[in-house]
């Protein structure tokens, strides 16, 4: 088995993050394997708790996803469900009837709709998620709370995890009509023993009172800029969730449209907590030594740009290159070439951290290299791309592509 | 520096090739690099004969890529010149004049017109041709033939490769209206020493009568059974060059429509060659241990079934499970989820070898995993997807992802 330390990106400590008012948490072991920790947790939420979502877009979905995506278009939650260890995506009917168990272990105990239960599963494909010990972990998660035990979100974020190294959160607070509200997110993602599936499951809760509908738009946007420009190894799970629950207990003036006062407020505080989520995943990124920004503009528009800025993201070349610290641009300039997008190679400039190293086509003559080594020895490396054709950009994450991953991957036998 | 030992998916031996007549081959070294071997291939070519190629669709050609577009609409060759150690991609005016005094040496020799010239160029990215040092290795080379003395294929094949651990090269046979005619090629690619760009040159020599338009329909259409279905990182080259050459020394029927008499045979032929060039580039795949080959049917047009195909061929968890042994259909599930193509989850069906391990959408229950294992053990891994969803269908080749890989490509710094 792969070596699991903490990676080496990580953040110094956990943040301090304050309760969210209406929303209750409880984590049980349901035992989906043989693992001494926690596996299951629940996040009981207010009546009238707003909720958003967006999901993996692959076609071959988990059933969680499938469900997610069905209650959703109602727009309320009560609960959520995540189970780490099996991600129950590829079991059939099985699959499924373990889901509407869950579901049912939550609407008898807390009376609610069916739609307003969510769930989220991760871990190993193919091996139906075991219906008794879903339901006898729930059942515990709830007694827990009936007995006035909640969890710590150190204690939720920890319990998400799968071969994660270290556990995520992030916290931001908005101003919305006088009232400061608060958001926080617990991520997991990218830690993985095969055969396990690396799953991004991010899950938001703010006290704000924000209409679902707004609160879906709000998420989407910011998953746009966020969850949709990081990428470890360019592979996409089959159950990436991120839903955001807004329980309106902060008792702000409701948000119900882009120009309700503290929309803006709400919404840049929700991208950037989404954005240091985002990031966290990628610094624990498989066998990621280095965490890397990759800025592009002037692309002829910021679709045009994001797609670059993943290819150069996704490219092995470039990856294996930061993680031999070689400022190869040459790659660089081979992933802007691939990306399918306009380009004109003879416009094309890119810099390692501050030092421009091509420009017009060619190399920058006689660049001094002293600070692009510098820069390429530390954790945190910049790449800009100016194609120099129009007004397009886009920022994505990514990480080096070291002998960690493969070991990951590839060191191991299921 | 990366240890370069022969690929262990390398053939037995190089393959016994005839003379091509019309074709006339020397190797020189011009100097490009420190090594200590030929670098420079000139190819001279019989007054008439045909020319057709297939190009990189990268954004960022070479010159020498730019060049070969352009004259190739003239249809007639009478030499290729390729030079190794250099790509003389991304140099700007410098490069372009590099590849015009290349041009000029060889019209002042051959008296042919600029565009009978083609140059291909492989290795680093950045640094300009030595035009002094191109110019006089072509000057070596066609004194050497002038003297009478011509290299044998094997010295071309070794002449073009960078950091290809092996030359590679085919032959074939083709009957044209009751005349036997030849096909050989040889080809460079994948091997690769950071900073040098993996390069694809492939290079086919007939003595067949074929006319430019007809070679050029031929050739397009082998590329997309052959080259276009083989990845080994998913990065495409600034360079990547296929050119086929008819001399027409054999005296055939001439071959100018797809109805003339022996078309079909010379297609088939001119297919299964470049089938066999591509897959030889696989099997010296960066760090590749083993050769997959990925046969998707069932989508709903060949096009989706290649997308799939090649999102399996190179999702990096697929082809680190392969180098593990391990039997990890999820991730094939993954790849088929994120192809963008259309898939029905409860249709798709997954085979190891010959073992069906997954079908309609969820694990075949206690298949038999012996046979399964054994297959992983071996050198050539079969992977194969049924969508159930149409006729379409693909097949490509790929190779798995190794620590290998890293060493080539991290290991070491420009």
């Amino acid at each position: 088995m792969a070596d699991l330390t903490r990676s080496p990106l990580a953040p110094d400590r956990f943040p301090e993050l304050p309760e969210v008012a209406g929303v209750r948490l409880a984590v049980a072991r349901a035992g989906y394997k043989a693992w001494d920790r926690t596996d299951l947790t629940l996040a009981e939420l207010a009546p009238g708790t707003a909720v958003a979502g967006v999901l993996t877009k692959s076609k071959c979905p988990s059933p969680e996803v499938d469900w997610c995506r069905q209650a959703l278009a109602h727009g309320t939650a009560r609960a959520l469900v995540v189970n780490a260890g099996n991600s129950n995506a590829f079991t059939g009917g099985r699959g499924k009837a373990a889901v509407e168990a869950v579901l049912a272990a939550a609407v008898e105990t807390l009376g609610c709709a069916e739609t307003e239960v969510f769930v989220a599963s991760t871990g190993v494909i193919g091996v139906p998620l075991p219906t008794d010990k879903a339901r006898a972990g729930l059942t515990a998660a709830f007694a827990k709370l009936k007995a006035g035990s909640t969890a710590t979100w150190e204690d939720a974020a920890a319990t998400i995890m799968t071969t994660d190294t270290f556990p995520k959160a992030s916290v931001r607070t908005a101003v919305v009509g006088g009232q400061t509200v608060t958001l926080t997110g617990i991520i997991k993602g990218s830690g993985m023993i095969a055969p396990d599936m690396a799953t991004m499951l991010g899950f938001i809760f703010t006290d704000a009172k924000v209409a679902p509908a707004l609160l879906q738009e709000m998420l989407s946007a910011a998953n746009e800029q966020t969850y949709s420009c990081i990428t470890v190894d360019g592979d996409t799970s089959t159950s990436d969730t991120v839903l955001a629950f807004a329980t309106g207990a902060a008792g702000n003036t409701p948000l119900d449209g882009w120009t309700s006062a503290g929309a803006d407020a709400f919404q840049a505080a929700l991208t950037d907590l989404c954005r240091d989520l985002a990031q966290q995943v990628v610094r624990d990124g498989e066998g990621a030594q280095k965490f890397i920004t990759i800025a592009v503009e002037g692309a002829e528009d910021d679709r045009a740009a994001r797609v670059i800025a993943l290819a150069i993201a996704n490219s092995p070349l470039v990856k294996t290159a930061i993680a031999g610290e070689d400022a190869n641009w040459g790659r660089v300039v081979m992933a802007v070439g691939k990306a399918g997008e306009a380009a004109d190679r003879d416009r094309l400039a890119i810099r390692f951290g501050t030092t421009l190293v091509a420009k017009d086509g060619l190399a920058v003559e006689d660049y001094d290299e002293t600070p692009v080594a510098a820069h390429l020895k530390g954790r945190d490396i910049d790449i800009g791309v100016d194609l120099g054709l129009g007004e397009g950009r886009a920022t994505v994450w990514s990480c080096d592509l070291t002998h960690g991953y493969i070991s990951i991957n590839a060191d191991y036998r299921s």
